[in-house]
């Protein structure tokens, strides 16, 4: 087999075979064939698109180039969620406790990544003491008992996934669906969940613009996750602007506290319903879509999710009082207002640009290895739809210096769109992919 | 400046600008820019295209990404020939003693090259003794005197071209139009010719198998030739056989000679006499078309051309006499018949697959610095159109040992097709493009 072969096949529409893309993957895994040639591939794949057998079978060929998870020592069904990526993103912090709380087993492994803001595991290491650091067996028994854990990832998984999406990354061919699929799903399925939920968001803060791509991608995901042998299922929800009113480290925890208090309910929580619904329905712990929500629902009134989340940040190493007293995940110092200076309706909040505001903050990681600000951020007082007088608080920043705090202001503003007219909210979840 | 931003507007259609261009060919011909990051922008080039301002600046940049050579010290109009390679194609050998027999300078550098048969400077040493090295002033004083001179390339021209085709060539983006018109002018630029004509094969044995894919090249190189300054015409013509009547190295030369000295006139002949034409037109030695080509004849029936090819042969420390007495161009021993098996008329003779006979029996080179056998290859005694009876010889093989010789025999017979209607033959030349 030679690779400029299977380069120009796929150059010409073909469809690789199963050994074809087994070759491949190892080869390139193993360096046998070089970048130039994947990069190539790369981009003919972004014309050509895959068959959805191509699909499952890249897919499968990344899960098999490297470690898998054996997740038998769990005892009853586990489950795993997935977020294509978006600002202000925090839903792992209230779906894991409220599902645990329900009686499904959640075993997340997170990466710190780059971004925005932190990757979840930053974000929970605003609780001082916490720690992600942990054995394969100390990660089981914690899942047995506290119902779910969230560790950093040691074991190598899908090592032609690290070593093709940073090709990828530099090559501009992220943006190709059969490679996306296969990407996310691999890693999934080297966890070992039994039941997979997907949110792929759409609109202008996310991968996908189009609720027509987001719904594609929701398909093609669920279709290669069945013929793995799992229950997958995709929730498409907007991300127009960003999810929820704060971005950040600490501040989203805040959020997600709050929010798991039942202090206030908006997206936030209705996409944690959503995805919790699909997972209890799927896991066969609830008998119908009602009927989870309504086990979910009490989760949180009863404040079984919060005890979850207060068990989950013990076992872990850190300070469960600051589950219960918000106080002692300090924000940072300099609190600037962000007024708004016209008045009208909320049009749209460029939640890409937002997160360009929490990364000039020092929220984010533009390199690995790059160290974050855990307290800085920005809470958004208004959101689409809202009505907005001259002088309102449009959001507050929470900035290290008054230099950072300032500019910060400014940029933040001109996220905002206000427009005269009164402002008509899409809806949040745009659709269920089963 | 990224690379991968210009890679992303390649990939969405958009046209590159000059800087942008510029930036990326020194980039990658001084190893900023990664073969992996090329390699994507070539595929991108394969589907989306370049403008005709975006092949002339992809052009300029390569030429200029080395030397050049200085004909300024050759008297009077300087011309080159360049053809997009086929089997059997020996033209240089007769195009450029007769051009320079009416009185137009050719200077032409050759590579080995790989490929079915040797390049023209290995078909040339077959003359015993016969060195293509020569120093930059021996070549132009040759020019001078003999009026032209055939030299291997020794300055360091395009490496950008050299860089970028060797990595085209392991990724499946040779079959670029744009790329291919600037691999192709950019090396001709650099010798720095005032005449330039482009033979552009077409047909099964050719790099573009239908006509209008070779009229579109002959389009896109006359183009960008006379955006830089040169007078430039393309010649499109009939590779769906061999050209001429044999393929091998010193088996050419035969018939380079016995062309040149009238013994028959076919395909070749006329093929020199159309090439020729546009050069003396274009140097403006002919006033048209009809007066080159009573030049160029006359050039061949007074044996003017001949005189001049044995000159040459002598200036380069061959021994001239082998010019007059072919026996002294000595064929490999082993001289078998392909007979007909059935009868009827030549349909097609498979150009490519008699290439892969020579390359069979030692004429080629697979690799670079691989010897070849300058004394085996084949004759072709039937051609396209030609009624065949059983028992016919189809074709004589040269071969060094009888094992390779038979297999040889088998193999250039799969490569005729025979049919029992009456077979027209296209024309030959397809037409010129100015």
């Amino acid at each position: 087999m030679r690779m400029s072969d299977l380069i120009m096949k796929k150059r010409d529409g073909g469809a690789l075979d199963r050994d074809e893309i087994r070759w491949m993957i190892e080869g390139y895994t193993k360096g046998d064939i070089p970048d130039y040639q994947m990069s190539a591939m790369c981009m003919a794949i972004y014309f050509k698109g895959m068959t959805p057998d191509e699909t499952f079978e890249l897919t499968m060929a990344m899960l098999d180039s490297g470690d898998k998870i054996d997740l038998s020592g769990i005892n009853g069904v586990k489950a795993d969620k997935h977020s294509t990526g978006g600002v202000g993103d925090k839903t792992s912090l209230l779906l894991c406790p409220m599902v645990a709380a329900c009686g499904v087993k959640m075993a997340k492994l997170s990466g710190r990544g780059l971004g925005h803001t932190g990757g979840t595991i930053d974000k929970l290491e605003s609780f001082p003491g916490f720690s992600v650091e942990m054995s394969e067996e100390a990660f089981i028994k914690q899942v047995n008992e506290v119902g779910f854990a969230i560790a950093g990832q040691t074991a190598d998984l899908c090592p032609a996934d690290k070593k093709l999406y940073a090709l990828r990354d530099v090559t501009a061919t992220v943006a190709s669906m059969p490679l996306i699929v296969s990407s996310i799903l691999c890693k999934k399925l080297a966890v070992g969940a039994d039941v997979i939920v997907l949110d792929v968001k759409c609109g202008s803060g996310a991968f996908m613009q189009t609720e027509d791509d987001a719904f594609a991608l929701a398909r093609a995901l669920t279709d290669v996750g069945r013929r793995a042998g799992k229950k997958v299922v995709a929730v498409v929800t907007d991300m127009d602007e960003p999810l929820g009113v704060t971005v950040g480290n600490a501040i989203e925890v805040h959020e997600a506290l709050a929010t798991l208090r039942g202090e206030y309910r908006g997206e936030l929580m209705e996409l944690c319903l959503v995805l919790g619904t699909q997972i209890l329905r799927e896991s066969g712990v609830a008998a119908d879509d009602d009927a989870a929500r309504a086990m979910l629902e009490h989760a949180v009134e009863s404040g079984a999710a919060l005890e979850k989340f207060a068990a989950f940040v013990k076992a872990q190493g850190g300070d469960p009082a600051a589950v219960y007293d918000p106080k002692k995940l300090i924000l940072a110092p300099v609190c600037l207002d962000v007024k708004a200076d016209r008045a009208g309706y909320v049009r749209r909040i460029q939640a890409e640009d937002v997160g360009l505001v929490s990364m000039h903050l020092g929220g984010g990681r533009a390199a690995k290895g790059d160290s974050i600000d855990p307290g800085v951020g920005l809470a958004l007082g208004k959101k689409v739809g809202d009505p907005v007088a001259v002088g309102d608080v449009l959001a507050t920043i929470f900035a290290r210096t008054e230099e950072a705090g300032e500019k910060a202001v400014e940029m933040l503003r001109d996220c905002y769109e206000i427009s005269a007219e009164k402002v008509e909210r899409g809806p949040f979840v745009k659709g269920v992919v089963k």
